[in-house]
Order: structure tokens, then C-alpha cells, then sequence
């Protein structure tokens, strides 16, 4: 199917993909409008300057997500700016209130800079009741994501690094019952460094895997590369920083390999240097860095990639949408490692009898939603 | 009627005043889905990346307004900050979507100095078709519209001023057919040089009013003041500069008394000394400066105020929405000075045959929103 054309198409029939409604869908009278605005307004602002924690009682805030990007790395498409941004953003909202009925803005940002970014974001905060930061550039997409959860009283996700991470090790709970083995003992090499990649790695980590063997496109990551950047330099704490070399030494021997880095990385000849019954999560949009036949072939136990077409997709909206219904109708003020592996745990267990094709829960499936919007508490 | 009662238990009923929803309101099925968002939104990021100027075609931005406030002057309540402006906001949109199909989205900013605001409004303009300030105290809000107009490239508008002068001058000119006198000629003493008292000044200078009398706390505003920081400075330059004294010198003798000042502040004999046939244009609330009732029994000719219980109410609600859904459908990038007097004459040619008891149009008249909306081109 051509999307293409019919994204083209629709965009421009439908002239975007959101609008405003009104919450009261009565007739309004004079009345009506003189409470919600001048002079009834005023008795609503008095009782939230009097207690602001009011603020989510009172106006929409109690069902609104900021999805805020400077544009900088859009989908597979880099560096285009924030308004070339917006239609991703706004499909954003789209997804927000098809999945899971909730609010949200989009919002591009004409800076570039950390501290920039940092400063519009908590200008504008008050005026949401959490905040997704979506398609911001790796590695300034760290920063930014740190300092507004410690600067802010609103969740606020990241959901290139953490949306990917959660289904990510959902799919490897279920990928585990397929191959017999156990997570924490596996052999986990990844390719690709970025915010995903990174969010990967910390996720995994956390969840128990010993050996993670971390790559980018100049090999592994380890205590005697001497060009790494902060946020490498950081990660060296979640990986085997002793482990040297090539890719290629990396996979061979690796029980799951996990790419998000490009398109056709990943080799048959790849797959055979793996341990017995290998799991490759190719990951790469649009396409992956390897195809599934060519990867069955090769003799893969578990494939899983980013696209619709193929089983197993790891599709952020099996998150996203939940982990944001959750935060705000519970209230939660911060996303914390222990939500997102419970998260995953609720994905998981949403496949009853894990199979090589189906380790990972449809995005239409609608239990979703509730499986995981239960568990951010 | 207890609007403040009836305004609290509405906003808490319906959890807020607006919502978001679908253009699309068809069943979406996975092939929208990827149209509307990956892969095939990135065909429509391309599209912008190569051509900004589409952004408007293929996004919500064509019908959108932004409404930003840092709740630095929320209606007559002072400086409560941003969440107590949020009611407000989204009152405003909710006004905007009610009277003109315009969607938009309320921001309360947690910066307070023009440098601050302007940045955080150039930050994320690129997510907006149009600019509504709202709510931000004088004078700080004249720098801060004169810098992002002249820094954006979309209609940036402060309703404060410009929506109320526009509506005030529409008044007066159906007044002027009550009174049979012209315009041009009468002498006006305004009292209140806040937003709206110094836009009002601006716009009927701008009509041909040729003499004007600012009035604010001190009394008039003169050459002989030392007193006037930098904005009533540069207002000497549309008023009689040369004339000194107290508020009651400047009313003596005059044809028009415009208030934007403090309720009651308005007797009597002040009005027994104006002219023949005076109008009085009683703008402060909820408090007007003379109630109608004592202005008629003194002998105004014409009484307007800012409540919607009494004839001739000055309601921002008559230019706003029309102003910005002709900015929004007609590809304006700067609402001028021409535009505002057009829209003020549009409004008044809808008052078939003015009389004492109306010179303004009802905001509830179905003709307002596409007269005003019809010369904003």
C-alpha cells in the first residue's frame, strides 16, 4: 500500500488531523457562557490562585499531554526542524486520544539548544498536565529529559527512549518462554546508541541482564574507546565495558541482538555465529536490518521488527497511550523505572501462550490500554 | 444570577471546557493509521520540509490560535499567575470555537518579563496560526506585542487592547448618529491608561479624533508630568499634550467620557459639566465607573459598559473571533491598523438604526463573526 499518497491525501482533505471541541455539548445561553467566562471565570481562577493543586479539578489539564519536539530527528528522516515536525506530533495526538482518550497538544519548538528547550518547555508547563517529548536528537535528548523531571511537577516521558524500551523488554519476556531461557542469563548485544538504544540498554539492565554488549557504528562501546561523549561515556555503567572489537565479535556467541540502527546491518551469516536459538528485535524503520523470511531462514527462533506487516511489531503505541491514562488519572507526577517495567510486565502478560510469532500484544488489541494505564500508579 | 457559583460547578462537572477530537471521524482501521502517522506521515514532513509554506495545508495550524497569558492582569483580578489563568484561557477558546469555529489552545506561561515571554512565544509559534495575547498587564504587554509582531510571521494580537478599542470605536460611531455630531470633531477624555485605555487612544486618533484627553491616577497626562514612564511618553504623542489638570478638568466640556478605570469613579455633576448630549462609555467591571440608571438621570445621551445585564455592552466577544477567522481564512499575517477600523465599522453598519439603547450589536447576533471576519484580508 502506497502510505505515502494517502497520507498526502488525507492530510490535505481533512486539513490536519485534530481539532477543539467543547466538553458541554448543551445549547449555551448567555448564562452558560457567563460562567465559563467573565465574570463566572473569575470565582474558578480565585479557587485555583487559592490552592493550585486545584488547577487538574477545574480545567483540562487533568486530561492533556504536551507532545513537544524541536524536530531534530524525525522518524528515520533527521534533522528537519519543527515545522516539518508537526504533522508526526499532531499524529501523535491522533494516537493519544484514538488509543486511549487523552487530550493532547502538539507542540514544535523553534529552539535548538538543551538549555533552550529546557527553558520553553517550563514556560509552557503549566499549561498541560504532563509533557511526551518525542523525536528530539540524541544525545541532547538526555539532558533535556533529566533536567525537566527534576525541574517539573508533571510527568514528563521521552517516548523515543522509553516508549521503545518497554515493549522491547516485553517482547524479550515472551521471547524467553518461546526459547527456554532466561533474561537475566542471556548474552543481549545491541547496535545503535541512540535514545532508543540507550533506553534499551538502562531498561534491561535494571531488569536483570548481566552481559549487554553495547555497539555503534564504530564498534563496541567500551572503557578503551577514547571517543566517546558523555552520554556514551555513561552508559559504560549498564554494558561489559572490558569487551572489545567489531560488531561482528559482538554477535558472535549472543543469545538476542537488538538493533536500532539501519537498514540491512544485520547478515544470515550474522544470525549463525549466534548461540543456540537466537532472537534478533531488527528494529530499524522503514526497513529493518534484517527481513524476517531472511532472518527465518537463517535459522532465527524469535524476529521481531518495527512494521505492521510483519508478526511481532514493536510499536510504541502499545505504551504510550497507557503509560500517559495511567499517570493522569492516578495522579502519578513521575515515571519511574519500576512503572516502566511493570508496564512491560503488563504487555507481556497480555499474550497468553507466547509463540515465535506472537511475543508481542497487537496495538489493536483492547486490553492494552487498561493492562498498562493500571499499572502507572 | 450566582455566576461564580454556577461557574465552579460547571467546570468541575465537565472536568474542564474543551477537548480534542478527530477530523477523521471515520472508523480509522490500520491503513489510516499509517497514514496519518508512520510511515506514511513522513511523506507529509518531507512536503513541509521542502515547502514551510504548506505547513497550513497538511496541519490543524490553519484554523489555530494559540491563547497566551502569564496571568500577570487575569480580568480585574491582578497578577494570580498561570494556573489562575487557565480558566480564563480556556474560556477563550472555548469562545473561539463557540462564536467561530476556531480552534485553539490556551497557554499560561511561567516566565514574566518581556524577554522572557517573547522568547518562550517565538519558541513555539511554529505550532500556532495565530497569536491571541490575553491577560498581561500594562506596560509591559505593549513591548512585548510590538516585539513578536514584528519578530513572526503570524498575526500576533492582544486582545486586551486592540478587541476592546475596536469594539469602543464601533460604538462610538453609532453614537455620534444618536447625538448628530461627528466624531472628528468631538473632544474625548479617556481615564484609565492601562492596555485598553492607551489602544482605545491609539484607534480613535487613528479615526480622526482630533482632541483627546488621557487621564490616569494622577490626573492628566501632559508634557508638564514628570512623572510618566516610557509607554505614557510615547502616548503624548496621540493626546492634548499641552492640557494639564486634574480628571475633573479634563471631563468639563466634554462631547465623549470613556472609563477603563475603577467602578464608581464617575458622579453626576461630572457628567452635568460634560457637554450637550454626552456619552458616557463606562468600561471598568464588574463595577462600571457610573452605573446606567444615574447616568441617564444626569442626561447622558448614550451609556455603554462592559456588563451584559444593561444595553450597549462593550464585549471583546464582537471582534476577536471574527478578527482572527478572517486572519486564519485569509492568509493575514498582520492584523494593521486599517484592519481594526474596518472591523470597527463592520461592526457598527449591523445596527440597522442606532438608538440611545443600542449602538453596539448583541454578540448573539448571527451576522457578527462573518462581517467582522469579511475585512480581515
Amino acid at each position: 500500500m502506497d502510505y505515502d499518497q494517502l497520507a498526502l491525501t488525507l492530510h490535505e482533505k481533512y486539513k490536519g488531523k485534530i481539532t477543539t471541541a467543547l466538553r458541554d455539548t448543551r445549547e449555551l445561553g448567555r448564562d452558560e457562557l457567563s460562567a465559563y467566562y467573565s465574570p463566572g471565570v473569575a470565582a474558578v481562577s480565585r479557587a485555583i490562585a487559592d490552592n493550585p493543586a486545584s488547577l487538574p479539578r477545574y480545567t483540562w489539564t487533568n486530561n492533556l499531554v504536551a507532545v513537544i519536539s524541536d524536530g531534530s530527528a524525525i522518524l528515520g528522516l533527521g534533522d528537519l526542524g519543527p515545522k516539518a515536525a508537526m504533522p508526526v506530533m499532531e499524529g501523535k495526538a491522533l494516537l493519544f486520544k484514538h488509543f486511549a482518550g487523552v487530550d493532547s497538544v502538539p507542540i514544535v519548538l523553534d529552539v535548538h539548544t538543551p538549555d533552550e528547550i529546557v527553558a520553553a518547555v517550563k514556560a509552557i508547563a503549566p499549561s498541560f498536565g504532563a509533557i511526551n517529548l518525542e523525536d528530539i536528537a540524541a544525545p541532547k535528548c538526555f539532558e533535556i529529559e533529566e533536567r525537566l523531571k527534576a525541574e517539573l511537577s508533571i510527568p514528563v516521558f521521552h517516548d523515543d527512549q522509553h516508549g521503545t524500551a518497554i515493549v522491547v523488554l516485553a517482547g524479550l519476556i515472551n521471547a524467553m518462554k518461546v526459547v527456554h531461557k532466561k533474561l537475566s542469563g542471556c548474552k543481549v548485544v545491541t547496535v545503535g546508541a541512540g535514545a532508543a538504544g540507550t533506553a534499551i540498554i538502562k531498561l534491561l539492565r535494571l531488569y536483570g541482564v548481566r552481559e549487554i554488549i553495547a555497539v555503534d557504528s564504530r564498534g563496541i562501546i567500551s572503557d578503551a574507546r577514547t571517543d566517546l561523549n558523555s552520554e556514551k561515556k555513561a552508559l559504560l555503567e549498564f554494558v561489559d565495558r572490558d569487551k572489545t572489537g567489531t560488531m561482528e565479535d559482538a554477535i558472535a556467541g549472543a543469545d538476542i541482538f537488538i538493533g536500532v540502527s539501519k537498514g540491512g546491518l544485520l547478515t544470515q551469516a550474522h544470525i549463525q555465529s549466534m548461540a543456540a536459538n537466537p532472537i534478533v528485535f531488527a528494529l530499524a524503520n522503514p526497513i529493518p536490518e534484517i527481513m524476517p523470511d531472511q532472518a527465518k531462514h537463517a535459522g532465527v527462533a524469535v524476529i521481531a521488527t518495527g512494521r505492521s506487516d510483519f508478526p511481532n511489531q514493536v510499536n510504541n503505541a502499545l505504551a504510550f497511550p497507557g503509560i500517559f491514562r495511567g499517570a493522569l488519572d492516578n495522579g502519578v507526577k513521575k515515571i519511574t523505572d519500576q512503572h516502566k517495567i511493570a508496564a512491560a510486565e503488563a504487555l507481556a502478560a497480555l499474550v497468553d501462550n507466547p509463540t515465535a510469532d506472537q511475543v508481542i500484544p497487537s496495538p489493536f488489541d483492547e486490553r492494552v490500554v487498561s493492562a498498562v494505564s493500571a499499572v502507572i500508579k
